[in-house]
């Protein structure tokens, strides 16, 4: 991170503040969406991290035109900012068929489904007609038809093939399992599992009704990892614009990646226990956290603004516990002297798609104010 | 809860949404003001569980004139509907000295302090003289002078009194460790505990310097609880409002005292493990989870809308991981039989004031809508 910017601009700041290192978001949206291109497949950006019509600005200057969202709503918010290409990631949900069909009328829309039901549902009900990608669960375990589960996935394929509102793209896997890999080594391993696994479905559907399958694959850390995606056709990775503590953990992405603080102003001091209060809780951190190897419950690193340590993050020291606005920081003798009630400190969060979810405006180091997570109902 | 209008209400809701019970709101509130009244305490609710005026006006009917937050900014957006009497319930933020002295010119606000570092700088910079309470630190260890300190909390209490900007108002105390109880019994031990420590150190400050000392005394298991609290003088519990399930298992409330649900729409079934999968996820419910009698993470129950099990929740199933917008529900072959792709289901969160904070609106079970948790940047 650009620490002198940094220190200049918290300089300023007051109160618990999200922000963001604009040249490391550039560098990592660059360097994947450089890879994509040199594997000649879709970089369709998942854009539930950052929630921000800002910020898929600067997506499109690296010529991003198809985005991922989690909800109807995010695709109806980036939709009125005039992107036109929309995949909703999650399970279509069928009460929401009203407002399907009317943003349908605006842009191309893509479903996830997993189930004949739904499909039917969709036939009866949609007004435009839609691809719809097939959810395979390769080993995740959250949702979708299981891998090997051939006889069902092939139906479903010819159901959506025959249908008349909907259209067959292929299948599309999140490698959420990827989230517990500690090392390259252990991400590549999944990749190419899943690979194999995502081959052999498409080789049974193509043996089956000559079904001509897209390969749709999502998740950070195998995206950050793997160079080479000649096999497959998308990706979908959301997290690796600002990374976190977590990708850091996984393995896949460095310190000199991660692109967000949480600017937060020390409150007291405890000497005895060495530790620090801030104002900066699970309103603005979330209340996900990462376990480290003495099975302590981490919820934040802290990025030693002094340079100390030669950019990085300040050693023996960790976000310990949080409540809705305190944090309680664990640190050591050296760090607990140089701190000072009313100084700032800048935490690495665990999980930034949830922090950017809870803070809804960032700040870039220059001060540029970036609205995001916008208010849906 | 009221099922009969929950039900007509759902079936109208197509994502996920926070609904509260008014009924049961009241009737929490009610309770507590009584129960204030009647031991002759003043009641300052903890605003951070709402963050609403619509909901800090019906606190009004009982009429409470006195409330608490856990930020300045909480305290300006309240100061902007009327309420005059503000004690921010997080030691005072140095860095923002600038909007304290705007907001003091408005309304009276009380701060938080646990150093003489703190109260001299306050001497210097307000322009109003405002009330102090020193943050005494009862066995919670987040923070606080700790309770037998007793050097330290009679200089920084002799600093505050003869100080020109500052008033002296007593000792506030949150009893955070009351989340750890499983059981009346158990808060009741903790309470009585806490209160010998308290008044073991309001003893101390009247011998000293013959300092008359109020007790404020925070916390929604205790205060729900205890029956008398003739030896204090403030109560500022917050989650009584809407209780949740981290309240039931601590003991503070029974089912019949929550009054939040979240409803979800049901998006996609797994037969062979007994999983449904719901829009509803990290950004509606929160991380926070409760741990079972199995050592089993707990993120959700679910109310049983059928009313099957008396106004329950449905046995044998919880929410049992979250992601940014999933939820998984693990549950029984029976509910698992009853339920349907494009149901709705309403999940009890675990931890009110987080869900609240994250949804920014509610529903009564009328339909009146309840704009809560403001954009403060």
């Amino acid at each position: 991170m650009d620490i002198s910017n940094l220190r200049r601009l918290i300089s300023t700041i007051k109160r618990p503040t999200l922000l963001i290192d604009k040249n490391i978001v550039f560098d990592n949206i660059k360097k994947m969406s450089q890879k994509a291109k040199k594997s000649s497949v879709n970089f369709r950006p998942h854009f539930k991290t950052h929630q921000s019509a800002g910020i898929g600005n600067w997506y499109r200057q690296f010529g991003i035109q198809s985005i991922t969202v989690s909800s109807l709503d995010m695709a109806v918010y980036f939709s009125n900012f005039g992107w036109q290409d929309i995949t909703i990631a999650l399970p279509v949900n069928l009460r929401e068929i009203e407002r399907i069909n009317e943003l349908s009328n605006k842009v191309k829309l893509n479903l996830l489904v997993e189930s004949i039901e739904v499909v039917s549902y969709l036939e009866k009900k949609l007004h435009n007609k839609l691809k719809l990608w097939i959810k395979i669960d390769t080993g995740y375990n959250r949702t979708g038809l299981f891998w090997n589960n051939f006889k069902e996935i092939i139906s479903l394929a010819e159901r959506i093939k025959h249908g008349n509102q909907v259209m067959y793209s292929g299948i599309l896997t999140h490698t959420g399992h990827s989230y517990q890999a500690r090392s390259e080594a252990e991400i590549r391993d999944i990749y190419l599992d899943t690979l194999q696994k995502l081959m052999k479905v498409k080789e049974k559907l193509k043996e089956s009704g000559n079904l001509e399958t897209k390969i749709s694959f999502g998740d950070t850390p195998c995206c950050s990892v793997i160079e080479n995606f000649s096999e497959i056709d998308e990706i979908r990775p959301g997290a690796f614009i600002f990374n976190d503590l977590q990708q850091k953990q996984i393995g896949s992405c460095q310190f000199e990646n991660i692109a967000i603080v949480l600017a937060c102003p020390v409150l007291a001091k405890h000497e005895s226990r060495n530790e620090i209060l801030i104002h900066g809780g699970a309103v603005h951190l979330s209340k996900d956290y990462i376990v480290d190897q003495e099975e302590q419950k981490i919820f934040g690193w802290v990025y030693d603004l002094d340079g100390v340590h030669g950019n990085q993050i300040v050693p023996e020291t960790w976000v310990k516990s949080l409540s809705q606005e305190h944090g309680i920081i664990k640190t050591n003798k050296d760090f607990f002297a140089r701190i000072n009630i009313g100084d700032m400190v800048c935490v690495i969060p665990v999980h930034s798609c949830l922090a950017v979810d809870l803070m809804r405006v960032m700040y870039t180091f220059e001060g540029e104010k970036i609205d995001c997570s916008p208010k849906f109902y």
